[in-house]
């Protein structure tokens, strides 16, 4: 019997405990991952607090891995993944690899894929397995010690700029400038379009500047927002707290987009005649494809890119949610295992 | 002093009464045309009882005039539109030529575009005016007879196919099969797509199979809708009436789009979570480009598309717009000019 030793909630809402687990055999299908270091996401607070009423308990959270693999699985292309490749796990685990999505390439649409932290045990642990399709190697150039956020922050925020064909002659607006606003900014500063950072926080608004962002403007100004009516080819929405959407979309210039890939809860209302008027669209998406969480590494080490993180022993995994929870994370905060 | 003679509402909810005006000189962009008939359309109605406070009385309606070119202005380019033409007139009536839109070919985006029945006089009159733009020659192979809805309805429903790359191999829904769905179901057929005409009234779902609906539905069946869910790559809402949004929604399949070009005044509320999770999106569009008003009159003529029309002399508008307002008209009322 293998045993892997954890960080779990054993109950929605509680701190983390040491938490031990047999995790059985591995899947024909999976890589077994040496944990060397694992984001802390928004989505693993959603998910401790049980705020989507998805969790299963004890609880490992987790969902931004990085470590080398210790073990493949017998189905596990030999040219694809080997033990000793350094990769990362974001908050996709499996796809089934035979649905419509999956043949297409779109297996984080899968419908039914497996979710790192959702009925399985994340990344704040010893290790962490995954299907080998989302154990992503690192190419050249990427800081093994930094990169996790990139799994899960990154790719959500890089994705959309792929998916729905944002072009570097757009001026972009990222509402929200935290874990994955601070990514969004410098992704859109080297695809080469003029950058807005919209923050309610004006010690953010300052950073922003340093991050990639041309401007900055306070998102909680109706001033300061209507001054930009008519402006922007696309919205970037990270946060997952009401703001004035009717503002935000007014922000739009024609053929505008306002994209959604923070968890607003409280669903906006839609002013169809103003979509109409401008030929404006509203959209959501979640992480991305495999092919594009390799397209975002190599472009990462291509431009320089990195999450700014904060850095704490994964012992003190309760003390990195507190900070987190606060609101004080600048901008990601990154455990690095230390099990002895 | 030239006269115009007319029908016109001489107040918001009036009748029609015969009127006559004279038009000034003619502007040096402009063309006249002399009016051979005019389709009737839901918009109208909504001017003449101003429900959206755009009116202006007395108020001449119709915007989708077929007729030939009689007079034009002295900055027409003689290439382009000459007297004696024939040509359809739609809702937009001038546009800047000089914005970021109408350099880019959108001038139906343009923000100061004139639009033929907002403080101008339309097309249930003898002659009507509007910049050379919007003035669109019939190619070989359209019935001039028939013609005129498809300078709104049609370019409403046809320019979204093209804006948003809807492809050949997608599953489309139409809801509401009136004087617009009943052309875009023709539209879609001949761009090689799956049609499923949705809509409540169980003899206009019979019909939808003779305009080219693959399938058709009851839009009021919640049982119906259920059984579609996940199944379209894009539904065109034709209607202004609230629909079940979130079940039209659900009946996406991922990367799956909304698309409003009725003016529905209810805001739906929009479940971010549902988009971001199948990366769906929402959008809404007015007209097209008056490059895409060409290609939907080509593409007409190539595939025999036409609009289904109910014949009035214009002298009986007022019965018309009665047929119409009791949701009689199967599918477009045109009335044929009858002057004296």
């Amino acid at each position: 019997m293998t045993t892997i030793r954890a960080w779990a909630a054993p109950r929605a809402g509680a701190a983390l405990e040491p938490f031990a687990y047999d995790p059985g055999p591995l899947g024909a299908d999976e890589v077994e991952v040496a944990v060397e270091s694992c984001g802390l996401c928004h989505s693993d607070l959603s998910m401790l607090d049980d705020v989507w009423r998805r969790g299963a308990y004890p609880l490992v959270p987790g969902h931004e891995a990085i470590g080398r693999i210790v073990a493949c699985g017998s189905a596990v292309p030999q040219a694809a993944r080997a033990v000793g490749q350094r990769v990362g796990i974001g908050w996709n685990a499996s796809s089934c690899m035979h649905c419509a999505q999956c043949v297409a390439g779109d297996a984080h649409l899968c419908a039914d894929g497996g979710e790192t932290i959702v009925g399985r045990h994340g990344g704040f642990a010893e290790r962490v397995r995954c299907q080998w399709t989302w154990a992503t190697p690192l190419p050249e150039g990427i800081d093994a010690a930094t990169a996790g956020p990139l799994f899960c922050a990154g790719i959500t925020v890089f994705s959309p700029l792929v998916e729905f064909g944002v072009r570097p002659t757009d001026r972009v607006a990222v509402a929200g400038i935290g874990g994955l606003g601070h990514l969004a900014l410098q992704f859109l500063r080297a695809w080469g379009c003029e950058v807005t950072a919209l923050s309610s926080t004006a010690a953010k608004r300052a950073e922003a500047r340093a991050l990639g962002a041309h401007h900055a403007v306070d998102s909680r100004s109706r001033e300061a927002l209507r001054a930009l009516y008519g402006t922007f080819d696309f919205v970037l929405v990270t946060v997952n707290v009401p703001l004035d959407w009717h503002a935000l979309l007014k922000t739009l210039a024609p053929r505008g987009r306002l994209h959604f890939v923070g968890t607003v809860l409280e669903p906006p209302a839609l002013p169809v005649p103003h979509l109409i008027g401008g030929q404006k669209q509203v959209s959501g998406s979640p992480m991305g494809r495999p092919a594009t969480v390799a397209a975002m590494l190599r472009f990462c080490a291509r431009h320089g890119i990195a999450p700014r993180v904060e850095r704490f022993p994964m012992a003190q995994a309760n003390a990195a949610l507190a900070h987190l929870r606060a609101g004080r994370a600048r901008y990601r905060v990154v455990l690095d295992a230390d099990f002895a």
